[in-house]
């Protein structure tokens, strides 16, 4: 570990940013398709990446306009996504002591990097083996504070004075030993701040996590640590944007989006999803996916028609990336490789959006928003009752008329 | 207008989806950067466009699964983007003239090419002429019902049998005259089913519309016309997840937003919210935007910070494009030409995605939404007593924290 990080000198590349002149257009470019027919520019797109310890590392930074009456507010940010790393056929033990061997390298790596806020992938200490269905499993589960892999990280967590977020299978034995999904946020002392389960729960096969836990209790926390006020999306939570709209409503600053989920299902939604987000609350999202295909001892089906019994779910295709509240965002990382991802981000970005200063910065769109137009509407919506808002045309006069309409236009 | 539009023959090019083989990885690339360094696929991108009379045509369909019980519900959707076609000088008469006869062109090609609901972009009657916050520009308002508008585009629907959206600038005589930002939305029979006032205002100059208009106090109305369930956003409305959630709530599968917008400030948001939009909600979105630059006869401030008065805002980007809410999209207009989308889309597609069937469209985020306790929390939130749900790390003892942590870390 004595070899330099990138990032450690301070050196870091701006992030991809719509291009400045936008409102005098972009020669030679007609369409955005045309755009990306072409290839992106490369000083765009070129990362200070390099492979280090068998993973990738790259390094961005977002800037915020300077302002007059505050202190810009720079955090660094980490987010590692990694895969299991020894069969899953293996002694539960020894699978658990290997994911801990290989985390705490890329910890330390970021670490010596200068992060404040790292975050883990979902479930980070165990294979994602919800689509078995099968109970042994939960032996991975663990108490939050207790348990050995806050440990492990709150030791790190002092060392390198990191806030470490810490998403892991809980299991709550002052209640019954419940399981819970749980994002751990331990602070640069070490010490647990709290934690957040999981709000909502994918009931999609094969990911079947409504078998092993509910729905999370623990409300829209927002954790004031010493570098800022952060919350956790957990993975199924990103496609509802209430949710993402409630961390905002309690001040988050930085939202981080631990997730595990395969191509097939997520990934054209993976680009857009974060990215809005960071858009439409002002602050920024840092999406986390692990990598690598899990192979299970027992074959399971998927609930997919006619698609016979396999042994796993397909690859999770990493692409860890960062979202900012001005629409730009960091590339992601690799979707095969482990990395670490390490983006410097004035914090003070959040707030210019709010309603600040710049011309791609204030947008206002708190102050627009009309709050207490959508606390009636979902206060209607949730009764029994509720008449959804609709204005029929009145000259349809049966289930004919579309018959009719399209029978005139000869088809 | 006797040449065969390329959509009427039926033939169509699927939109661009994702890899079919995403599961098994994609060949070759690493990360979603690696993909976007070459050039996409030319047939994912290559639309059915023509040149026609000066704008372009391009057609793409989304298809659905074949469900058992239904039969597939394809609607042909018509976007239309269009500049202003004389100088702004010029008498409001003659501008307004040459701006109907423009349309009425492009409304006619929508109508020979089968379209059965077809949107036209933001105030088209007019240039969007509030950056100058001039008063006399009001003259272009118009009655919802009875205005030249409303009459052109009446005939016309009733003449191709087509469900026409029309975005104008409405004076309310009923009620003091009052101006409003208004959506009619026009029957196949040319009757006028009902109309929809933009809900959320930008307040953010250049583009001033906030000195015209107030926000809007028609609702979320879902309008069931003969060939399915429509809804209007209208432009800066798409920046507000809940605006797009309360029209989800109220059952529509197709939201048009007509929009106005110019490159430096929303063209980096521009492809990702729309998409989100019909992710979240599970229904189409149709963006529409503006094309070209209007130039106004008397210079304007922008509220940009020590940029001098000017006499236009930068070009609007067009880009109309469909987004479907299995995440796939069709490529965008043209940035800087005029032109008309047409998009086969089957409506079944909605309800499939909200929990109905196959690989990617059981996402279920209704059934999984916990709308009890977004409603509980907007109600909250609104009370002048609301306290943000923030958990303090209790190891902060001052403001001096953060500088102790960062001087133990080197800095």
């Amino acid at each position: 570990m004595s070899a330099p990080v990138p990032t450690s000198n301070g050196a870091s590349h701006p992030v991809e940013h719509a291009p400045e002149a936008l409102d005098e257009g972009i020669a030679g470019y007609t369409s955005v398709e045309a755009l990306l027919e072409d290839n992106l520019p490369q000083d765009k797109l070129e990362a200070e990446a390099v492979e280090y310890g068998g993973f990738d590392v790259q390094s961005y930074a977002f800037t915020a306009r300077r302002e007059q009456l505050r202190e810009p507010r720079v955090v660094r940010l980490g987010l590692i996504q990694h895969g299991i790393q020894v069969s899953t056929s293996k002694p539960y033990a020894v699978q658990r002591e290997a994911i801990f061997t290989r985390v705490e390298e890329l910890v330390r790596m970021a670490g010596q990097a200068g992060v404040n806020v790292l975050c883990l992938q979902e479930a980070w200490p165990m294979p994602f083996a919800f689509c078995t269905r099968e109970r042994e499993w939960c032996e991975f589960a663990e108490d939050a504070v207790t348990g050995p892999s806050t440990a492990l990280l709150s030791s790190l967590a002092v060392q390198y004075r990191m806030v470490i977020i810490s998403p892991i299978l809980e299991r709550d034995s002052a209640h019954a030993d419940v399981i819970w999904n749980t994002a751990v946020v331990i602070g640069h002392n070490g010490n647990v701040i709290g934690k957040h389960r999981k709000n909502h729960i994918p009931r999609i096969p094969p990911f079947d996590e409504s078998h092993y836990y509910m729905e999370g209790d623990t409300g829209h926390p927002v954790f004031q640590t010493v570098y800022g006020r952060v919350a956790v999306n957990i993975c199924y939570g990103r496609h509802h944007p209430l949710n993402w709209l409630a961390f905002g409503l309690n001040g988050a600053e930085v939202v981080f989006n631990p997730s595990a989920t395969i191509g097939a299902l997520s990934e054209p939604m993976w680009g857009v999803e974060a990215r809005n987000a960071a858009i439409a609350n002002s602050y920024f999202v840092a999406a986390i996916n692990r990598v690598g295909t899990e192979l299970y001892p027992h074959a399971f089906t998927t609930g997919v028609q006619g698609q016979g019994p396999r042994q796993d779910m397909g690859p999770f295709y990493g692409s860890s990336y960062v979202a900012a509240p001005d629409a730009s965002r960091t590339p992601g990382l690799s979707r095969d490789r482990e990395g670490l991802l390490v983006v410097d981000a004035d914090l003070n970005l959040c707030q210019q959006a709010r309603g600040g200063l710049g011309v791609r910065d204030r947008w206002g769109f708190q102050m627009t928003a009309r709050y207490p137009l959508y606390a009636q509407l979902l206060g209607d919506f949730i009764k029994p009752g509720y008449k959804p808002q609709v204005v029929v045309d009145p000259t349809l006069d049966s289930s004919a008329s579309r018959k009719a309409a399209d029978c005139e236009k000869g088809r």
